[in-house]
């Protein structure tokens, strides 16, 4: 008997058919002989419904009383499949975030997990109930509702899992677990059977949307067993998130991201000298833009070139921001540049492999596409390429890194 | 300054628009220097939405799990209200049941108020919030979400008004008062300033739908002052439901009530002896029958002739229970009717005036009328007519006892 934490998407639970299928799906565990929590998202578009009346009212809604608006819509998904569950003949009980006592700071919108009273929950599992959890909500110290920000059920389903000590804690999307890379790009990639925590967090931040971030961090913290699974298969074992040290042996490349949402920003002709990144950096900090990747190259005559991505949408503002620093650091000249691409390369076996880089840069040379920028982490090596050549690179590097071959 | 509840029921809050009138009434009352509590329902349709999605996944709900999502239907409008209050400048909070800590017994689906902790609420009101609090739920002693019933944020007004010791409880609705009677069958029928509790507990459990009953019974055990408005009119000083001791003089009749929704169950030819009402009655409340009227004559020969209404909707349910009893106790036939109507007329001020059953019973003889039932109580006398002299009677009432004139 095993203890699971079983988390299903707006998708899957979006339409009344699709909960019973889910209730059925539960049953089948319970019927194994497990206990099992079912965490919940509301039905899919149900939360930007509920957003999209709170705008109609306040153009910038009222923090507090969003997270009390939209936490309605998985209090309404776990008391449908609570009912289904009955329905099936089993015992089984709903809470909301606050009846569970998810105790989370008071950032509404964008709350974290502060505790978890798992005593009612645990007390209801040896009981025989299945105890279905509203993901996505809590409640703060003074018993206002919060939510935890979009992908928050994810990250609901890892702190109750940890909190429980359970055995797995699995991720029922509308996908059947992680691959090499998108397969509608690449229609040779591959699931993977297991990948690594690390490697999911740096494809999860790079836009391979399975899991939410903060869920895998909070999961790699405590220690989680964490499964993507498909909540439209029967069968399946999806993908298990692992601990490095678990794996025998590691492939050297676990997978390819992308994405074409950012911008490049270049200040040319900068004078070389101490300060002058801090001196760019910082105001574009300060106007709240994002940086992803940074680049500086020394160049001739003591200056330098800087380049730096941001997301697309935010080019113009960081572009104005420039034009203002140019003249005060003396710089020659500002340019921008949104029609670029990010392509990734991901795998904690390159920590043990050297040539990695060097064989991504080749197969990319063998395609004639031109590296504007390169930056490199413990696992990952990263290009900037011009982003009509996107999906060439991403298919160039998934075959010379024989992606599409069943490794360990 | 006084302090002021404020209910709205579901088509003063069922579109966004309805919710900004609201929240500009909110604010003239706010403006004037007043405390103000605004109590709302669900948008309408809402409730009756989601009890269809529940009937969807099992044919007879989980009533724990009922109150679950049905009372999210309130939390959705608390919120828009919220928004709406703080977009016109002013401090506004919302409350779910749990929230203020509305403690109700466990009876999911018709629970009742047990406590209210109102400290919260006062200290915001101190502050200077208007306190905007969901109707229609609560919370058992064991943190399970539960919901009054239907027409429960009136009783959640009333018994708010009573813990804070309000000056006033307003029900706001679509009519802008309690009337003499029904103005689509009477014209000339009159709205009234005022009427007394047990006028109002008559003529509510009679079919006049402006008030759910148990609220008024609620406002006249912690006397709250309950005044019946229209949300969707600017002025009007609506129906103030007084004391009888408030009251310099009161009409000899306040108001005519009407429904078509009973039934008639006759026994003839009972033999007369004692313990043969409870011998009828027991099997019928037995099969969970609800009776109104009971009438029972002395006929001949030692028999008796019994009758009393049901529900319309149960008359083949109580035929049937009577044809088992009907051997049992040597009757002679039964008899059922479902054409019937009945008509009342409620007035604290018949207590003291002589005639008043006779002048109803002339004038319905004067319009050939015949009276199938009579019973009276200390202020109310109903009659059971053949239910296509209903409209006939209610005109005819209303003229004779002149309820289109303006009195007291």
């Amino acid at each position: 008997m095993a203890l699971i934490v079983q988390k299903y998407g707006g998708t899957s639970v979006g339409t009344i058919e699709r909960i019973r299928n889910v209730a059925e799906r539960v049953a089948k565990f319970k019927m194994l002989g497990h206990q099992v929590v079912v965490v919940l998202s509301a039905m899919s578009g149900e939360t930007n419904r509920l957003i999209a009346l709170a705008k109609e009212i306040q153009k910038e809604p009222d923090p507090r009383e969003m997270d009390v608006l939209i936490s309605t819509g998985e209090q309404v998904t776990i008391a449908l499949l609570a009912m289904a569950l009955k329905d099936l003949g089993l015992r089984a009980k709903s809470y909301t975030g606050p009846q569970v006592r998810i105790v989370t700071d008071d950032a509404y919108t964008k709350a974290r997990i502060l505790s978890i009273d798992e005593a009612n929950i645990r007390a209801d599992l040896d009981s025989g109930h299945v105890v279905v959890v509203a993901g996505f909500q809590g409640v703060d110290e003074n018993g206002n509702i919060t939510t935890l920000g979009r992908g928050g059920s994810d990250t609901t389903g890892v702190a109750l899992a940890a909190a429980l000590k359970a055995d797995e804690c699995q991720i029922y999307t509308d996908v059947d677990g992680v691959y090499t890379t998108d397969p509608r790009i690449v229609p040779e990639a591959r699931k993977l059977n297991t990948i690594t925590f690390e490697e999911m967090l740096e494809l999860a931040s790079l836009g391979s949307k399975v899991l939410q971030i903060r869920s895998v961090e909070f999961a790699g913290k405590y220690k989680v067993k964490l499964r993507v699974l498909s909540s439209f298969e029967e069968e399946g074992e999806g993908t298990l998130i692992t601990f490095e040290e678990d794996s025998m042996e590691q492939p050297i490349i676990s997978g390819i991201a992308f994405n074409r949402d950012e911008a490049k920003c270049t200040i040319l002709g900068v004078p070389d000298k101490p300060g002058i990144a801090a001196h760019i950096l910082g105001p574009i900090a300060d106007a709240n833009i994002d940086v992803d990747m940074i680049v500086q190259n020394v160049g001739a005559n003591n200056t330098t070139d800087f380049t730096f991505t941001v997301h697309r949408g935010e080019l113009k503002k960081a572009m104005a921001v420039l034009d203002a620093v140019k003249g005060e650091i003396g710089a020659s000249s500002v340019t921008g540049d949104d029609k670029i691409a990010k392509v990734s390369i991901v795998g904690v076996g390159m920590r043990t492999h050297a040539g990695v880089a060097s064989k991504m840069f080749r197969a990319l040379a063998a395609e004639n596409i031109n590296l504007q920028m390169i930056s490199t982490s413990e696992i990952k090596v990263s290009v900037v390429v011009e982003d009509k050549y996107m999906e060439l690179a991403v298919r160039a590097l998934h075959q010379a890194f024989e992606l599409d071959q069943v490794t360990a």
